[in-house]
């Protein structure tokens, strides 16, 4: 079975990240979230709303359609 | 000015939708959502979660990576 949503988005986010060698702080930072926030966000623990999905894609400077297709095929 | 994502996620969404010739209570009822939620959603009064959002993908016979297209090019 599929892992739900939040767990998919989590670990494309963290594969991402990890791809740009960023550090889950630097992430944050850029985001302008706090780093506890995106641990949880990599983990499937939370059920990001579009404008923090947006601020993730543009702090990892992936469109949105390439995040998700990381989210779909990851 | 580029809009906000709200308003770019709604219009996606209507316009989607309107192409499949279905209403808004026929799409919330697929979403398992009140027809006023969808509503807003179209308005961009909404910061749709990661979780609605597949909701309304799935609901909409279409994949994220497609609903995102649509958002980014819309």
């Amino acid at each position: 079975m599929q892992n739900d949503i939040m767990t998919r988005f989590g670990q494309a986010v963290r594969k991402l990240r990890r791809e740009q060698e960023i550090s889950q702080e630097e992430l944050a930072e850029r985001c302008g979230l706090h780093r506890t926030y995106i641990s949880d966000v990599e983990l499937g623990k939370r059920n990001v709303s579009l404008e923090n999905i947006e601020r993730i894609a543009a702090s990892l400077n992936i469109s949105l359609v390439n995040l998700f297709m990381e989210v779909d095929n990851g």
